[in-house]
């Protein structure tokens, strides 16, 4: 077993502190990865408080992994020691349903395994099985090579790291949907999510309309590539976009009025949520759905051959995310700001503050 | 100016009674029309009572009408006197816009003008223009030629009625998404819509599956031609369906929790809403449509060349709907029936009685 230093949540309300763990020795198919850095996801935040009422302690959140190979099982074939490599939200699914066979591990019919807060399932029976997953904040991780995307040279690592989360759920839809130059593409809500929206739609060739509440974000939407600013509380704004979207990229983080917002869309076109889990609350209406034939649908991050396809997409078109860059000590008061919204748009922890502090 | 005997709402809470109003005489493009029979639609008694507090009175309700071409105007090609027409949901539409320029006028941007509770809007100069709309509840009716269709000959007339919404809104969403043979298709909720769905879901080849949660309604769904029946209150039983549906076809008329639908749902697969207009609660969760990325939608009525396409599709296969005939003079009990769910599957009223009691 491989020793590991991390940082842990031990209780709802407890906060992360340091913690010391094993991780298996890799196997003939896994790739043994220094991390040298972990973004924080807004869902990072909502685990290690259980807020969703499903949380495992202790609990290593951590699933924007970024990190060099230091060892490789016999069978690997895509990576080497010294490459570059990304882990995301998951690190193993049933590879025997129609979604596994599709490259479409996260909608494994079995549920993909997560990368933290989770165990591995009765349905695999490899090293380790029943134990806890542990994420990124840590200083090493083991995964299994289908579950491992390689990072291409030159990119802006700790800037890479929010790919594998914010990155990947926001590009996946915009690619399912298939969104493109000659289409007006809206993205609701600016924060880790939507920023990303906004570089892969414009990337994309769509004609990009940032929604939000606010005027300041609008701005930095327009830093980040947005051509218009859709100001969601101005009613006379909100009709003269009526019916006039063919996509919309919905990345608020929790419940809210969507029917606004379906309004703009364009006869039998879709809106994706891809922000939040819980209740669509106030709820959408019928009509809102009948009139003009319109989608409601969700997306979940993206399965690994498109995480691939999207970092080798990132790579070509000097895209990363915007990140604030803190060292692990830091990563309470890091949780109360993402709380805030108060971060433009990713923090993202300094591995090597965990190693200088042994 | 004709002079036509209906029945009319006149308030709120007030019985139908009868009315005599006026109607253009038949333009070069108008087909004049002797009513046969009305079908009585849920949504009559909706509008009739204000329910959607959008009524205009006095009201003749009726959108699903067969009767007789008595005249036609110079210009009128498809249809001539003698000929049997129907009339539904629509009379009019901008005929401008890109849902009409596709034969989808149910979703004309400027909004169709209804058969009844509507009155011509502005951006229209025909004769009647800002009059009020009356339905079917009536000896005649006068319709351009674009909004009837013919209905062919050898059809049981009475239980034709139901088609021209009944039968259009739910064959319009199963010929959208392409329902057919190979696919498991559901059916929720056996009422005026759902009767139709399941004979046309079984017509077009799907296995088709009644969801309900009265095991007597899925006996009946059985004898239209149901496969399978699932009771929704069976939690075992949706769980083993789980997964499992390539369409579902939500005919519930009132807000309910669709969360445990959705859940039947294969992934990338569709819940067409047809029967409530309302807010859709309890909410629908962020995670019912993100795992498996499972589209909510709805549909309305249909445009009048699938309306036509539709009528051909029954009479070429036997299709009518399960109707209850009563005289105009029982109005009022059938709309009681009606919010009891007694009826099945649909009221027709049978429009001699009118004439007769002249």
């Amino acid at each position: 077993m491989i020793e590991v230093r991390g940082y842990a949540a031990h209780d709802d309300h407890s906060p992360l502190v340091p913690f010391t763990f094993q991780r298996r020795e890799p196997g003939p198919h896994d790739v043994q990865i220094e991390i040298l850095y972990a973004g924080i996801c807004h869902s990072d935040v909502h685990q290690a408080h259980n807020d969703w009422s499903n949380s495992l302690y202790p609990m290593v959140p951590g699933h924007e992994i970024v990190g060099r190979v230091v060892k490789v099982g016999a069978e690997v074939k895509k990576l080497k020691a010294g490459d570059i490599a990304g882990v995301g939200c998951m690190v193993d699914s049933c590879r025997q349903c129609s979604a596994c066979k599709e490259d479409l591990e996260q909608y494994c019919e079995q549920g993909a395994i997560l990368t933290y807060n989770d165990k591995a399932r009765s349905y695999k029976e490899r090293p380790g099985s029943g134990q806890l997953t542990f994420g990124g904040y840590s200083e090493q991780i083991v995964v299994e090579e289908r579950f491992v995307v390689k990072v291409p040279a030159g990119m802006d690592l700790k800037a890479v790291a929010p790919l594998l989360c914010a990155g990947i759920t926001t590009w996946s839809p915009l690619r399912h949907w298939k969104v493109g130059s000659g289409q007006k593409v809206g993205v609701i809500g600016l924060g880790g999510l939507g920023h990303m929206g906004v570089k892969f739609a414009k990337a994309l060739g769509a004609h990009v309309v940032m929604i939000t509440t606010s005027p300041e974000k609008g701005k930095d939407a327009k830093r980040l590539g947005a051509d218009e600013v859709l100001l969601s509380r101005d009613t006379d704004a909100m009709a003269a976009h009526a019916l006039s979207f063919d996509f919309l990229l919905n990345t608020i983080p929790v419940g809210h009025d969507v029917n606004p917002y379906l309004a703009l869309l364009k006869r039998d076109s879709t809106m994706v949520m891809v922000g939040v889990l819980t209740a669509i609350e106030p709820p959408v209406t019928g009509v809102s759905l009948i009139g003009g034939r319109k989608n409601l649908t969700g997306s979940g991050i993206g399965g690994m051959a498109e995480t691939q396809e999207m970092i080798d997409f990132c790579a070509e078109h000097g895209i990363v995310s915007d990140i604030e860059m803190i060292p692990i000590q830091a990563v309470n008061q890091a949780y109360e700001r993402v709380l805030k919204n108060d971060v433009k748009y990713r923090f993202v922890i300094d591995i090597a503050s965990l190693r200088d502090a042994a």
